[in-house]
């Protein structure tokens, strides 16, 4: 099992494609993604439990309720949410991706990205369509990356290679994040190609098992957007004898999907906006999952933690406040934390209280582009991983002026 | 009923002071309060929900559970938790201002604010234990206002005088906030007193009943401190028949009550670190009033509508986001925004989707320093106001470096 190139292609059967469609203004920043696979797949998708949901989001949902779908199609600069006739448009974008490719528009995934309560006019896309459709290949996964993001400063794509069975398999994907970003039980735009055979009920399954490790222990700001979606499609072209179950192959499938996933996220987090530090916070010796995961949560999406590392200031009482007010019982007496980074580590609380450490040290961690808080809570087995980043003056920026 | 001058001391028999003792390194800032009351006082406090307490509420809890005060003191610049000499510490301080006042140590309220995890050393409060209660007059309230404040930029210090039976009453109050605001059933720190005769028991149920819609719906940056109280002195010398049932007096008191602590928990919020501005978020149209207040406080917490609130952006969809995630049904297709201030006010969204406005109008509303969102829900008759500020780059820049 290992990394390959390819993103979304890697997988075979699978092409992309982004163009500059005319919804953003600036002409060299593309717009508009597609993704096709050239043979129907099975499908699985997670979405946003936010209670406003994109209108795109609702049109996938509804498309995917059959397991099947083969193209995704995606823009950027608008979420299409909050308007009126936002469904409609929704609608009308598969059917324009259908009529360019002969694939039936309820086997077409919509998504789109941008500021919320904008009507998306459809005459960009209804024009770009030909371009897109005629740009789409096996190596155009870095184009559709480019054109799903919106104030990223990095395009994510990622691909992983593997064996089942004697058969050659990947899984592929590719993401945006930047702001907005707090998935619950889905995430923002995630969007995942294998050419594994796979049912769509263990796709889902798998993809659902997923998440809880990776996209939904991100967190840039603490906002759930209402477009979170991840989709994979997963086309079976690698030959394998088709996984129904949960067997040894799911199990290779579901951790070849880790290492795609896993880092997509991190890099989603490295790349939230205004961001100069990936922060992780691990977080062991909990008694349940669900408890780990919550405070390794609540230490990344605290304000103050996250200000703190900015500074490169070692504040853990922060680091302990937020523990705190996680919601999960926690003997604080018993809570030790550490700052970790290529530069060194430094333990400054033990057992709820501070000890003595060198402030020197302790900057020197915490001035690497990469910073880990460790706690230990010594109350159980269980541990969980959050990825966030910190806060700046430039996440200020960034979104004191967003659509103007 | 109306506001008159005095602060803590504005009730009969209450006098307070506050003094530079030295735990803060600036000669011209103060760094502890006292305030003590000329007869013992039925007390009631609320503390932070936060599983990590401050050694000091812990001591107070103890100190209030028999229901009497009779002085409080309160340091700035340690926060004395997290440390493993806190709550002897803490017992240290109750005892130094007994041998100096003749108050018994267990009629003392202690509280702390500032850094946590670094042990407050004991000698500055002991040296400067004889000035600060020579120092105590009936009009040392401002005095102990600013004692008490970390990066507050601003004092907050009310008074309101009304009559029960033909007895002039008093009830007054000071607070600081500033940073780590999010309170949960408590708050940060506020110093209230009363020369109205009330039991222990009516006085914590007015209290309890009052935070909900003050303090409680208060948050600068989403951190529930760990040091968060509340604590109301009374002491009964306004001469009025006691209450001790929920009658017309007590009807009359909390709204008494609500006077001063509505204006402090604003003044609070308009007073966040690096705030330039006031936010409040008026819900209407609820099914519950827990409801309102969840919207609320999710939208006034939202960093994306509070960036947007920095920049005087009306990017209304980030309200409906935040909406969305509240955690509460709504049925978001019913749900208008509109944005109001001293510059007038603009409609932004109606039944869920945006309507056209006026980006110039817009941009002149909130451009005040301070700003209403509010919010209509058309799904019952209950409402809440949730009170914060905007995140600017201040907030960034007071928190970057803290402790140093």
């Amino acid at each position: 099992m290992q990394y390959t190139s390819g993103g979304v292609c890697a997988a075979k059967g699978f092409r992309a494609s982004g163009i500059h469609c005319g919804l953003r203004k600036k002409k060299d920043i593309k717009d508009l993604a597609l993704i096709i696979s050239d043979a129907p797949a099975n499908a699985a998708g997670v979405y946003t439990q936010n209670l406003v949901k994109g209108a795109p989001l609702l049109v996938s949902r509804d498309h995917l309720s059959g397991g099947v779908a083969q193209a995704i199609v995606c823009n950027s600069g608008n979420a299409n949410t909050c308007n009126a006739n936002g469904e409609a448009i929704a609608r009308q974008m598969c059917e324009i991706v259908s009529e360019h490719t002969g694939i039936p528009a309820q086997h077409v995934v919509v998504a789109s990205t941008g500021v919320i309560g904008k009507p998306l006019p459809i005459e960009p896309i209804a024009q770009g369509m030909p371009s897109l459709v005629s740009a789409l290949s096996d190596t155009g996964s870095a184009d559709a990356a480019s054109a799903i993001m919106t104030t990223d400063l990095r395009k994510k794509e990622i691909a992983v290679t593997f064996e089942l069975g004697g058969n050659t398999c990947h899984i592929g994907g590719i993401a945006k994040g930047s702001g907005m970003i707090h998935p619950n039980m889905a995430t923002m735009l995630g969007f995942l190609t294998t050419d594994v055979a796979i049912s769509s009920e263990m796709l889902s399954r798998a993809l659902g098992a997923d998440i809880q490790d990776t996209f939904n222990m991100v967190s840039v700001d603490g906002d759930t957007s209402t477009n979170d979606m991840v989709v994979v499609l997963a086309n079976g072209l690698s030959g394998n004898a088709p996984i129904v179950e949960e067997n040894a192959d799911y199990a290779i499938f579901a951790a070849a999907l880790r290492m795609v996933t896993e880092p997509l996220s991190k890099a989603i987090a490295q790349d939230g906006e205004g961001a100069t530090k990936l922060l992780t916070c691990e977080v062991e010796g909990a008694q349940t999952v669900e408890d780990a995961r919550a405070i390794a949560k609540s230490v990344i999406c605290s304000s103050l933690v996250k200000t703190a590392m900015f500074g490169a200031d070692a504040n853990w009482g922060r680091v302990l406040c937020a523990i705190g007010y996680a919601g999960v019982p926690v003997d604080i007496g018993a809570v030790d934390v550490s700052f970790v980074s290529s530069a060194g580590s430094v333990d400054v609380c033990a057992n709820g209280a501070g000890i003595d450490f060198s402030e020197e040290i302790a900057k020197a961690v915490l001035s690497a582009d990469a910073v880990t808080i460790r706690v230990a809570l010594h109350a159980g087995a269980e541990k969980a991983t959050a990825w966030g980043c910190d806060l700046s003056y430039d996440y200020v920026k960034i979104n004191g002026d967003y659509r103007t």
